[in-house]
């Protein structure tokens, strides 16, 4: 959403400029020091070269600017709608308990405002493709995109703040379960430190084939039997026989993986890495 | 259009649908009879399987019908709009004598319905995209088509049946200029008859190498110096001294390009033959 | 897919078409006999009428009916990921033992083949931008769709042709897990049943106000508490004296729920409804 | 020209990142300070936070910016386009002398390249709707992109730089025909100057509904009649016993027209205004 702020300011900038040069862009009857004049006066820049209009590409490039902002917001709504399955449920959208669920399943709640922003992304992103079209009027000044545009530039910008002002509510006022999210994470029992056992056993010396092939056997047995992956682990005599028991624990240690987490929040928004409070899902 | 109509026809039988099969369609609580049953009363198909909702490829093609409909128009207009350039005016949207022109040029009469149309086929086109996208619905039967749907079944629905409303109304009353058309058509000086002139020279045994050199030489002097092509040709000795005279006056023949022009209209019209009347420019 | 196979032959039948009227459809070289004659021949129909070109309509139709397909095979991708994804696990698509996992995660197994023909939908559906872009030439006979053809009519027919094949490899080979299926529907004890059983209070006597508030009750319980939904139930005052407890079981029944589901598959695949074993899921 | 070099310049930098932070952007096997150098020694910056992938929206903020770009080169093809006409030659592309013309009609000088740039263009168009779709991966990194990107990276990026190169050649190498604006300019007999007749009728004490009526009863009698629209008002006795005729000559003057167009180049190109000779038309 950073780059969307910049990419808005960028593309809007660029919208605002006025033209007041006549109807072939001669400005044979006003004189180019009043455009600016006046211009300046409503708090516009002077499109330096017009026709009897406004080129369009400074519109199109606002739209398209419009249809990315849409497809980030789908793409926040996507998360939580993966995340609210009743499989994973690690985050839901606020429901409030007045709130009457669906009619054929009376428990059910659904990602509905989320469902409704990934939805009018794509309106905001077909729209763009209008706004393209628009670009190459002929002799550059044909009317045909005022047709269009009546349609496009009203629904993409009432769309676009209709989707931002659900999206703040959604993320503001949403469900989250950190536990149900570890109890997630362990569900495979360990399963997803694999990757971080393989690296320490090479550390450990193992050659790093056999590393492979003794993770990747115990990994298999696990997914496929539905068996935890660490006790797995702790008792092949592949393993233990070759790599003290505080090397395994500290592969499957979670806090080593999230050591730079802090860091790498910080670096998006700007904040100290001791600001943990931050960083901490709310319930 | 009468492929437009076919379209429509085909797309439309696949909307005609309705389903009673309950949220996850198992027809758990009324058997498929009563489904079948309840549709037919209502002039409706059976969907033969559905989730929550009726899969949405039906609606996608429908849309996409729409836009191939929409798009057709935007050639009708797009020819129009080609046909009033003032260096072209063959043909002109009705203009009533009360309509005010342009303010700033009070003659000038601009194809605005034309204009229109080509503009809003962008819109009808672009929604295809949105309506696309809501076919891969999750479990195929997520509920984010809807906010889409409503925005683009009743926008792309509305805007064609404006669209033929409108096309139908300018066909019907546009002003067509036919001998503004044979003056253009004359005014290269017969240029447009010199590929005719190259296949008669061929067929009156000159060597088609020699016949191509003779005619681009003509051809091109005519369009450079724009002089008249059939008088250049007319005092070619290497043309003249070749053929006889009423071959190349058969070259020029405009009837001869259009015999075959009444069995074309026939064949798409369905007319027979000799109905030349109708294929008559209006005036 | 049969509503794809049925557009693609409709869509096809458009595009099966010749013409051999000359470079401004006159027909003035050749008779339009001729022209049905040899592409009678050639296997394909005449043009009723054409241009320069045969008009894009039918290339536009046929690279929209394409998209319509590559969307619904990301319908059918989209519907194995989901069901892949690790809470879920009811299907995954095939994987051989000596295939590689993740280098990162040596257990995990990714739907490749389902995000590749997610992603190629894609691809298709943009083309179709294109194509209908190419319908309204100037003159209905301008050559600015060549380039536009030689790109995306290779490309969609390949993809969809390439899409296609894959699918039907990924539908043939991918690993059912009907077992996992039905604990996944028993985990929330029952509660997939609320509607059902609310329907039964109602059939029973209970006035249906108070069925919804009690089912409610329960159905909220069960989900925030994770609680057996159906033990809830099964010991809740306000119900078990006022209906009989065969009535509760019954509303918890499984077999209630399917016993419609063979009707519907032989709707769609034309099979007696007593070929149960088609739909019975591969193991 | 100008705004698309920003516009591409302000992209290309927020593609201008990579990021080496592992498998779930935790950065657990290298610290971020690495992931800064080494991005550093490769000219690039650090993807502040990514997961596995970088996220999409910088893609399709990219390539829905070349689609803006390769608009304006369509405008800029459909302008020549309408300027090289057979009826309006005011412009051509270049054309050999060596070069063959169309084998139908050997004179005949078709915008071959003109027409393709316009085509590219929908390629170029369409391809940014499949880049918005891949903004919203799963997680925010299902792999779904790639097949995508494979296709329209490579062919958006290549056709713009094509499409730049050919209308850098198309601009620099056409013919134009100053002569025959002026002569199409005329073809009207004035009418073009009915607007400013209009101004000045107004200025020189004519009340405006008087000017506009008279303006145009002979502004609609030179377009139907095809009459010299100067020589009808040089002789409306209307006119002529109310304002001067050094008023009416004067509302005919071209240059009076032109008066502000060096301003106007030299705002756009930063040129000094008596710069004239490069805003002559090259012949």
């Amino acid at each position: 959403m950073q780059r969307n702020l910049e990419r808005f300011n960028f593309a809007a900038e660029q919208m605002r400029v006025g033209k007041l040069s006549g109807a072939v862009g001669n400005a044979a009857h006003l004189d180019p020091e009043f455009e600016e004049k006046i211009c300046g006066r409503l708090g516009l820049n002077v499109a330096s070269v017009s026709s009897q209009v406004i080129q369009r590409d400074r519109h199109a490039f606002y739209v398209a600017t419009l249809a990315v902002i849409a497809s980030t917001l789908d793409k926040i709504a996507t998360e939580i709608r993966h995340l609210q399955r009743t499989e994973v449920r690690e985050a839901e959208e606020f429901f409030s308990e007045k709130q009457k669920g669906s009619s054929a399943m009376p428990h059910k709640r659904n990602p509905v405002t989320c469902e409704q922003i990934s939805g009018l992304a794509r309106v905001v992103r077909a729209n763009s493709q209008a706004a393209y079209e628009n670009v190459a009027l002929w002799h550059e000044r044909d009317i045909s995109h005022s047709s269009v545009e009546r349609v496009i530039l009203p629904d993409s910008t009432t769309l676009v703040d209709y989707m931002l002002a659900k999206t703040t509510s959604l993320v503001d006022t949403m469900f989250v379960y950190p536990e149900r999210m570890l109890r997630n994470l362990n569900s495979t029992g360990g399963l997803v430190f694999s990757g971080q056992l393989l690296l320490d056993l090479v550390e450990a010396g193992v050659l790093r084939e056999d590393a492979y092939r003794i993770v990747q056997r115990n990994a298999m047995r696990a997914w496929k039997e539905e068996r935890n992956f660490r006790e797995l682990v702790m008792s092949d005599p592949d393993i233990i026989g070759k790599v003290e028991q505080r090397t395994i624990e500290n592969a499957f240690d979670l806090n080593r993986q999230l050591r730079n987490v802090d860091k790498i929040f910080a670096r998006v928004l700007g904040e100290q890495p001791d600001a943990k409070s931050k960083s901490k899902p709310k319930k």
